[in-house]
């Protein structure tokens, strides 16, 4: 039962190869993670209270421009294998080169860095996709004066929501500036993490449930998986709270006053985010103890119905051993109503042995 | 016996889907509750040193002269699901968005806004209702120059008797203003955590005595949700301390000196509520280590049962085996008194084995 | 054996129940305890360099004198339950209402107010009494210019030592002023927290020869009740610490630099007491780890035996049960000898399997 | 099976025994490494924008010569325990008595110290041999104005990739000063760690497998050996973290703003780092939970058939008993088919065993 | 085996009875420790650059001189139980009386007082004696202007190789003041925590064999002290760290700049010697985990041993009852063959069933 492998699908990549790093200088852009091969796409998104278009291209001159124009650009890039491309682009920017390393570099931890023209962070958009399975997508934000850049592996994004409200011109999104566009994006991914926190909880309940009704050696394993998730995402989300603070506590001229506002709501989510990982954590320790301790019930049951079925009959067995001896001389074995007699004291001694089980609550 | 599903009734309501507030722009007033499509129902007490009012309206306008007027205003609001309504309220009381969406947002954890004509706060009100079930509804408080503006889910609440304080002018409230009325509201809500408390302590001896005398798999079930609604209360209860020190660190004259010598009697009662917690939830786990420790030992008696009777009466069983053999040439069968010979000698194996285990103690 | 209710004495009193407080203003005078129906008890030590007289009265107004005298005064009210007396003398102390409240209310934490003409603190006078039991008794201090005002529930207490010390004027007592007697009186409360914890030490270190010589379920009842009674005592201990400290950093004249010295090694001895109670709760907890593998081992001893006389008779009884079948065509039954062949078998396989069992060190 | 010695290897060396500080002054040069009766052996690579040379001197004089040239000089030591060498370079390089004691002092802990003209600094470098074991080397720099000062304990080490740039002119490392170079040197120690923690990381799977797979009493032995290493790599790697951080908010002169935004990515690789090593220590305390959950299980397995087999059997044994017994009066032996209607209730019965078990998911 | 008492050595001494401080006045010089009616013995080195004199008396004013001599004086006390030589001894040295009581405190925990005049401080001197057992000894320090006036309890101590290092005049201790000789002093010490940690180490590798070797209910024990004497050796160094650190931040001119660069390396031992003490905690926690799963191990080979030889044995006994039962008919009974028949079948039911056992790994 123990011996094949597990088939729960482990929801994260594996780290990439720490080696890739080694010896290279410090700065060089290094794609560490699993999309390779793909050649950058970027789209513009620039909008003001009264004009809205979309455009694409991938002349790097042509991108800067949206950087430089009045209105308030998105610049999504999308798909970070591409060395040279992005390298080309970052210096395009005037990017530090320990920034565009950062960028494409998939397994740096949440973080935030101010320079002087631009506030760089970076953190993991974590969500469930079409097939109700957890993805972690790196995902890196360059907010400029008049732009937000974004960097991310995959086209598939939580960003669409946002995308409509741009459209459609619903809520404050078309008036406020660059500032409050790197804010929904970053409420876009927040308001994701709680989605990925309520899919652990019902795990949690679904596997309690299983706990208490039909716990096999496999609930062990299931347990210890979503032990290492909720560790897992717990590393990912957790440093997210810091990044928003920072946010709030810059006094680059970037971040507006009036966006800090919203900011401190973001931060609200945060701190009740890694309060409810910080439960899921203790309660997915707790679903192991249960386990044990159901094990441990099972165990007493088995041996319960060992006792007590050796209890009664190996004396009965040895009571109907004796008067199958063979001696010559057994006057029991003579008596007219011997093997009857013999009989009732069996039944006398089974029942007396069923009560006293009884009383023992073990029946 | 630990098929049935456990009818052991988890008191707190389920998270609201995380979902509801996915692409919506923020400062969206969206509520998240189970109380769906209850008009708001707004009440009105209005009193000084001298005169006491009592009114009911929903016209906005009206209850906004309450909050100019120069007489102490405690403006409660009943039934958050009508999010146009509120909106509205709040947009007439010139509230920031972002804290009418707080104000109806019921999963919002515990917390404390302070704006330039108001200060904001939200909190759980844990209570045990007519049938002593825990009840945890949302509070959200708005405390402005002459008002408190109240927000709850349903009509039911823990002020009573500061409402009859009122009526009655008994104490200080009558001749206070709207900042004293903030505290005694708190004062009322903590009060009753420490009746949550004795109540979860009562649990935690009950179990305890379970565990002690009678300790079923349904046991280990039932510590593991006490487990679960320490932790859960601990969650909801554990901010208002803080919420209570940015209050009285506040520098915002909506909140005078004198009111804050009350206030730091609140946060004594906050340090031992949360030291309570911390004693209960070492004292809950532990109940499993001695619930475990218990299930070992039972294991010990029933495997003693065992052991005493296979190793008294398997001997014997083959003595009486041998001599149910039919070789043709077994001597002792043909004695006079090889039975009884026999029978005796089992006889002193039997008391001998009972005394062996009588001095290992297992008797 | 696990059916009977412990008779194990818990040496703490139950929580008062927190309804009473609900409902009520602020600042009302509510006793708590559980010893109601008592008269409160008044009597007075005045002293100074050259003289010593002992007072007592219930007259409030004669109370008072000595508040303004420029001897210093030690004011012992024995008694809380009395609630319009208490509050009486403390108006007429010109005390704030919250500091009436807690100086009757038995179930206040450790904590030091200051205000602007007096120093309250309340705290746990914890001892051991008569018969060697454990008492915890509420004691609130009121430090004025010229006066300590003493608020406990019951006569007895751990102050016979300084009252004697007043007596034949030994040590600096008669010399010093009130802050002086307030830091005399905290002295020997912390003094008899010491003999609490080695009471708790040698508790810990009886269970152990226990756990290794004689353990029974009993023993594992009784290491939850140590761990209770250390979780118990540590929340009355721990806050005392932080109250030295705000006495030693006051700014407020009534304490003098040179009694600050005197707290600074106050402050040791928390320390102290405080590294003590975190060392015996991990001791405490050790001590059910111990238990349990205590159980296992002694679970494994009755398996071994089980197993042993299994694995030798079992065997044995087949080979007898062969020669006890009825076929009309045995050749063996037939020899001469064939019965004592078959001992001879049976014989060596018990030898041999003594010997097995001996290399497994199972016997 | 666990008689036989661990042959895992552990891949750290003894501590060096303490005793041979005792006694000795402070500033007593001691190597306290496993490397003895090693010369030194000292090889500077000297470069700038233009130039490059490497040289191989052990003239104490002229290595101090290479601390004076304006080109950035990169003297590395190698081999500690000729210790009147190291303290005569030290003393020509004017280093306190105390730098030079701590940088042949095998057994000191990651750490930094800022003197008036240099920096000291001391770390353990660990990194994957060719073996692929685990090898973890003292090594400690000194920061000067135009050199860096590097000592080890051997040959090997992991700055080969550095070399290379410096002699490719790669990266910027030939156009800045010592500063970077240090900052280099760091890095590539910090980029072996990340290949430490993948190794561990791959141990921590191949257990949990093994857990899961094929559990033996050794692999207890090999989860207790990982939770030692994981302890002890997180002891030499922790600290470097505050290392960093010194360095970052040093004020001397010796470190550049230019580096320290070098050296600001340095620390997000420590705290990436540092919040790996926390998983690892609480996947390898779960992964012993995990064994026991396992093994208890494999008991309850063992159990059931014990159960199962004895259940199923025992009666049968006691019914055939019954017909065995010799009485001369029993009237079932001389029916005509007693002995098949015997056979046909066995195989009833023993079907209906069967049936049971299966119910209670036994089989 | 589990009933004899310990006879493992605890290494250190009962607390001393807290009783013995009740009802005194602070100040009142009490000793504590278990080595009474010893005259107090003092012995004084003075030296400087130049001359080396060493002294023995005890008359109180000729102590005085050396410590008003130019000179470095070293005035040793041994023996802290003849209280009044004490306290006189202090009151001669201007000492303040809540100096002198914890001079003789040998329950004092580490900590550092400082006066107008002179630094006090006192620690746990622990080293193994000549038979290898651990000795924890009281020792505090008095820093004055040009002398360090040192109380222990016992002649034995860790100083003779400083004794030696002034004699000889090696290192800088000769040319150095008073503060410098506090270092020295308290740097034998600390060097002496190192040999201990090396001790404790080897006892937990040494247990580590034991558990998986051999493992006896005994080991349990051992492992449980080992906790308690990581525990007790932890709670007697940890705070030394504090006190060395505030030597360091002392603004007190008694400490000289030169002397703190010292202790700056005392400091990293301290930093050193907790990180182990931590490791060791967590180790010594897994032993009992360790033994725990061991335990569980071997009950599980034992439960196997039973479980194969029930199994095949039962069904065999079964069958071999059939044939011995005595229907008169019995048609396999009359075969020629039958009972050999009967045999072969026996045989391979038992070829089968351990070939099944094979199969599940439990042979
Ligand atoms: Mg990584
Ligand atoms: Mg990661
Ligand atoms: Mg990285
Ligand atoms: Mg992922
Ligand atoms: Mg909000
Ligand atoms: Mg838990
Ligand atoms: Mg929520
Ligand atoms: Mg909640
Ligand atoms: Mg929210
Ligand atoms: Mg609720
Ligand atoms: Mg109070
Ligand atoms: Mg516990
Ligand atoms: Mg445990
Ligand atoms: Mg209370
Ligand atoms: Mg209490
Ligand atoms: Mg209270
Ligand atoms: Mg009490
Ligand atoms: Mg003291
Ligand atoms: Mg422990
Ligand atoms: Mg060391
Ligand atoms: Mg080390
Ligand atoms: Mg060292
Ligand atoms: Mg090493
Ligand atoms: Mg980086
Ligand atoms: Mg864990
Ligand atoms: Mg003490
Ligand atoms: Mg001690
Ligand atoms: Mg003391
Ligand atoms: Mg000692
Ligand atoms: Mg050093
Ligand atoms: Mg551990």
């Amino acid at each position: 039962m123990s011996k094949k492998k597990s088939n729960y699908k482990t929801t994260h990549k594996k780290q990439p190869r720490a080696n890739k790093k080694i010896g290279k200088a410090p700065g060089t852009v290094t794609y560490l993670g699993f999309r390779e091969g793909q050649k950058s796409d970027v789209s513009i998104i620039e909008f003001d209270e009264n004009s809205y278009q979309v455009y694409q291209t991938d002349v790097v001159e042509k991108i800067l421009d949206f950087k430089n124009s009045p209105s308030t650009s998105w610049i999504n890039v999308v798909g970070l294998s591409d060395e040279a491309y992005i390298e080309n682009l970052g210096r395009t920017f005037e990017l530090n080169p320990l920034t565009i390393e950062d960028a494409v570099n998939t397994s740096q931890r949440p973080k935030i860095d101010e320079y002087e023209n631009y506030i760089f962070c970076v953190l993991k958009m974590i969500y469930l996709d079409a097939n109700n399975e957890l993805v972690s997508e790196h995902v890196a934000f360059v907010l400029m004066d008049k732009a937000v850049l974004v960097f991310q592996e995959l086209k598939e994004d939580v960003f669409n929501g946002l995308r409509d409200r741009i459209h459609t011109k619903s809520g404050r999104i078309r008036s406020r500036g660059a500032d409050y566009l790197l804010f929904t994006l970053l409420d876009a991914i927040i308001d994701n993490y709680f989605v990925v926190l309520e899919n652990i909880n019902s795990k949690i309940e679904q596997l309690e449930e299983e706990v208490y009704d039909n716990p096999t050696p496999y609930t062990a394993r299931k347990i210890q998986d979503l032990k290492k998730e909720v560790l897992r995402v717990r590393r990912r989300i957790f440093p997210v709270k810091e990044l928003i603070n920072r946010l709030i506590e810059s006094e680059n001229p970037l971040v507006t006053k009036d966006t800090k506002l919203f900011l401190k709501d973001l931060m609200d989510h945060c701190l009740e985010i890694n309060e409810s990982l910080q439960i899921y954590r203790e309660m997915s320790m707790s679903l192991l103890e249960m386990y044990m301790s159901n094990v441990s019930n099972k165990m007493n049951e088995v041996m319960k119905v060992l006792t007590i079925m050796a209890s009664i009959f190996i004396p009965l067995t040895f009571i109907v051993g004796i008067y199958g001896m063979n001696f010559s001389f057994m006057p029991e074995l003579e008596w007219k109503y011997g093997y009857f007699v013999v009989l009732g004291v069996m039944l006398t001694l089974f029942i007396t042995m069923l009560i006293l089980f009884k009383k023992k609550r073990w029946l």
